[in-house]
């Protein structure tokens, strides 16, 4: 850098399945960012453009519901659990969620010291029972245990899975089994709405869910998450919250003027039901080279398991691929001596030609 | 929204003297923006943008430091507070200081709730005798009233006014009396650096300043705040701590390509002297309608005192202006029952013609 | 120590005017104590001890009240604002209140990062005026500020005066101008109720307290403080904020049994007045010796100006006293320079005897 | 109450195995108690008695420590893991750790927001090997996962088993090899003590602890637990811990002075060796009527599995006796679908009496 001009990565290189978060911006995305670059706008989210965006997300959602943007998807996860906290709080999550293995302890640190109990489940998803189980470590009024406070699901999951309407609305029961609420990390939200067809109302608060981390950075933004609360008691002191956290952005509507972007001709829902239509291809070539994977694809994740000299092959041609835990799958999944098991993640980003270099790799492996 | 294409709003209407954070984005970090929005970068801050912008910073202040990028000011001013909290820890800074005043007890929340001891002094600026006089109240080993932990100086003030180099250096003995390091919020850090005409080592660690606030978005990019550490030692766990804020951004890189623009071709000294610029005429106009300032104009804000009916005109012929507290300005200066003050913030996006809007306005106030 | 039989300290030197937490048990409480010292109880404020003393504050305050024993008076402080917390939450109290200046931030740590702004008024007491100004400061709405969360009058003050019941009443009305809580801190509870010759409904809840810090280990108890809700709502979830915070004794009764020893025979009342009357004692032999105090003598504590030939008589003969800051007294009150001013505190374990060491102390320095 | 003189419960009623914190207070404690009612002393640790006691606990471990009264063991525990307290810590214990399970969430309060990693393990002790397998899981310098931070053990366990030294140093060897201290919760430290046979100094800082939760108040004190570190680096800024936590007691010296009861003449190991013997017959009579115990019976606590008629007949006796949760017991050892585990806790207040109630119950059961 310094005194030469500084020169933009121009391509996509092929393979990277690394994650979509090493993907760039949509083209929809950063036109929209452009066209709002100048003028001036209120700041702190007393804009036009936040306050536009606030008026489609109630569209998108078919009613009322406050949005409030954050950094990232760590602290709308953990802001939204801090919405619901109460001193020796008890929030339940899948044992593989975000929330518990991946945010640094942010939400501990946001709700004031909540502990997060891991739930055991198959692909990633908690059952009601799995869940029940847990909370009733936690009954009411002994407080030595602490209380149940929040329980909140990954849509779609880190194993790369979708809970279906039927199976959210079994978690909200249990959930409303205890008095609590129920969150959604949607950092990948668009993709599981993609797979199940649904409309937004329906896989979140016409399901049960009370508050949801929408993410938007994974799906082709620059950096877009917002905390939505379908509780709207629950979100009146929000904004304190948020502020408290350092998360209230001064030039807010850079955000907003993204997800102008993102939903304008349904790209949102474009972009990820791409991402998810390559997944699936690329499932399908790992079962034409004899392999399997650790859990369902329905959505913009697979985890492959193939033979050790397979993975190498592919990482020899070039493919970004991360060997991955596989925690307890069952025996018969499980990876075998000569097996490995990897993470492969698709984006807006992924193309045809990814696939197809990525089915002439391994079909050389031999 | 929704159906019909959203128009941008091109154009900078005149007289908006409202915020520095109020304006858009500056061309060239628009176009550094738009430059890297394509390709795969590793997430998380391990891009090469993001390394590249690091080594700029090495560059700009002429040695190591250690940089972390962050979503707003409050953020980086609270985080940095955090990295030297103690429990009980007291954080002395002007009593008009961001951090005390416009911060929502975000630095108390994420230092475990230092107290923050508001010192008075005129043109916002902390003096050595009036700190030392709020620490002695803090004796070393006195459990009950807590334990000194930092100062923190705003360069430039929230009153508009510099700190020069010597009484950077007077303010870091009196801190270094007590072994206690200094923290600089630098919001308008470039308006401060284009007054003084110093270099940014200069104005940071060899005056003694430990941690630096470098602030971005106010003097032209969507969103560009990091926190910098000339104290190495102390930015060895801070990446803990800007995760558990939620705080670490995926995209890292889109920061950095702002902070790319921001710095090519000297473009922040560049928009922050004409800020200031700008702020000098504003001044001048002020005086020449028998106006004053309530305290000194040194870099893009200026506070005048006027007549109640020249405000009133200013305000009819369209002017973006805010009345605004004085506090205990000496007698001679404090606003007379016909007067008001109120606050004028320049940034790149203020032209002559503003000024000239202004003046005009003023004029014709009679 | 060691093998050789440790041996009491048997008697009160005389004129210990330290603090009234320098003096042990009085013999009530003390009594109390040996009585319950043996036998099953169940833990964790289970016990029958406990349960009966929750019912003796029910008649003490002639009303249904929620009990909660805590370690220390910080902790009552802490843990009461701590149930009224919001985020960015605003702690309004005196400015020489204990939770301002010698609780190490615990009131901070426990709320999550509260801000506790100080207001001036004479004699350690808040008047409606200074409190309705300092919260001006902070209106709804305004994020950036925070939010008005609590106030907090001490009472006895740390000053040695007392809030009369029309007072109490008029920073109630402030408080609920602005839709907030009114916490006591009572660590002197029992001296100021002594003076006030009123019931202690009529000094906490008829005049507007929503939770009161009741404090009896001052007042001869070896530990014994409280957190006493008449908001029974704010009460509900409070056993998670107290063992949350380390607060729950397993063996509550043997708190229970000091407090019993405490109220029986009135025994609170009457430590209460004696220490009180012997600081009325101790306030004219001052004024016969041709001093003044800072502060009105309506409690058990006073601060003399006297001579610093006259102080350092005292000292030379054996008096427990300290020098103390007197802040901003008017000019006919503060400390010429040949003058000191300093605290004494009076206790259950102050006798004449020490009254009359003390006049004779002052007679002989001329 | 009220007007009447209460009454003292004055005698143990038989077979209470509830728990021993039920116990009121040893005669050697309530002796010293009484002892030093009277006299002034310093407030807040200052005492010539805490200072005596800071002296004993230097001689029983042989080596300089630094001692900090607290309230309760759950703040024992919380602050000592607070004292090493790192953002996005890990701390890792048994998943029966009265820190994970017991205390409400303070641990993760206390050190804001640490993650607290349950690791499975027999007879209540994690193994060097599963402690390891579980670190392996938060790899140095991984952001997203946060840090390991303290390894916690609990001596005695709380399922009555005992570490053994070598066992202490090899979860010290574990702690070593990712660079973190070890806590020991000492809740029941002399028991532990009593059945090893060692000194102090061989179960802690010679076998690797750096700091520890010394309790006293389950082994015959009112409330006395105290925070003993060896790591006397760490233990410097600890007094404003404790203080930022509402756990500086004014009148120290009222648990100072359980403790000298509790340390003359050996009284904390006899009443600790009491209560292990009686714990070790009652595990006899259980095997003399069929039972076995769940864990091994190494301390004062057993968890006898009896068959479900034996259980109620106990109770019927007058038993105080809880079912208790087994966990994941090997299929030989787990209650079958007639049997039942129940907890069963002695203390200094345990009698040959309790005993042989205990057994005849048991006989009569058939």
């Amino acid at each position: 850098m310094g005194e030469t001009a500084p020169t933009a990565v121009a391509m996509y290189p092929p393979m990277n399945f690394a994650s979509d978060n090493w993907a760039g911006a949509a083209p929809a995305v950063m036109s929209a960012l452009s066209r709002h670059k100048t003028g001036f706008e209120p700041a702190y989210g007393s804009d036009s453009l936040t306050s536009g965006i606030s008026d489609r997300f109630n569209e998108i959602f078919e009613r009322e519901v406050a949005v409030f943007f954050v950094a990232t998807g760590s602290a709308a996860n953990s802001l939204s659990l801090a919405a619901y906290a109460k001193p020796g709080g008890i929030v339940f999550c899948h044992k593989t969620a975000h929330i518990q293995v991946d945010e640094c302890n942010c939400p501990e640190f946001m709700t004031g010291g909540a502990k997060l109990v891991g739930v055991a489940g198959p692909h990633g998803k908690m059952t009601p029972h799995g869940l029940s189980a847990a909370m009733s470590d936690y009954p009411d009024g002994v407080v030595h245990h602490g209380q149940v406070a929040t329980v909140s699901i990954t849509q779609a999951t880190e194993c790369g899975s979708v809970y279906s309407l039927d199976e959210i609305g079994a978690i909200r029961e249990a959930a409303r089994s205890r008095s609590i609420p129920l969150h959604m990390d949607g950092a990948r939200f668009a993709n599981a709405l993609a797979t199940l067809g649904c409309t937004p109302a329906e896989m979140t608060w016409k399901a049960g869910v009370d508050v949801l981390s929408f993410g938007a950075t994974k799906n082709g933004c620059w950096c877009a998450e917002a905390v939505v609360f379908f509780d709207l008691e629950a979100a009146r002191g929000f904004q304190y919250l948020r502020k408290r956290a350092g998360h209230l952005f001064s030039k807010s509507r850079f955000v907003a003027a993204q997800l102008e972007g993102y939903f304008e001709n349904d790209n949102w829902l474009k972009t990820a039901a791409h991402a998810n239509a390559m997944a699936q291809k690329l499932e399908a070539v790992v079962g034409d080279n004899g392999g399997r994977t650790a859990w369902l694809v329905e959505a913009n994740e697979l985890f492959p398991i193939l033979k050790k000299s397979q993975f190498d092959a592919l990482c020899s041609a070039g493919a970004h691929i991360y060997e991955w835990p596989v925690g307890d799958l069952a025996d018969n999944i499980a990876p075998k001596e000569d097996e490995v098991c990897f993470r492969m993640v698709t984006s807006f980003a992924t193309t045809e030609d990814d696939v197809a270099a990525f089915a002439k790799a391994l079909a050389s492996a031999g």
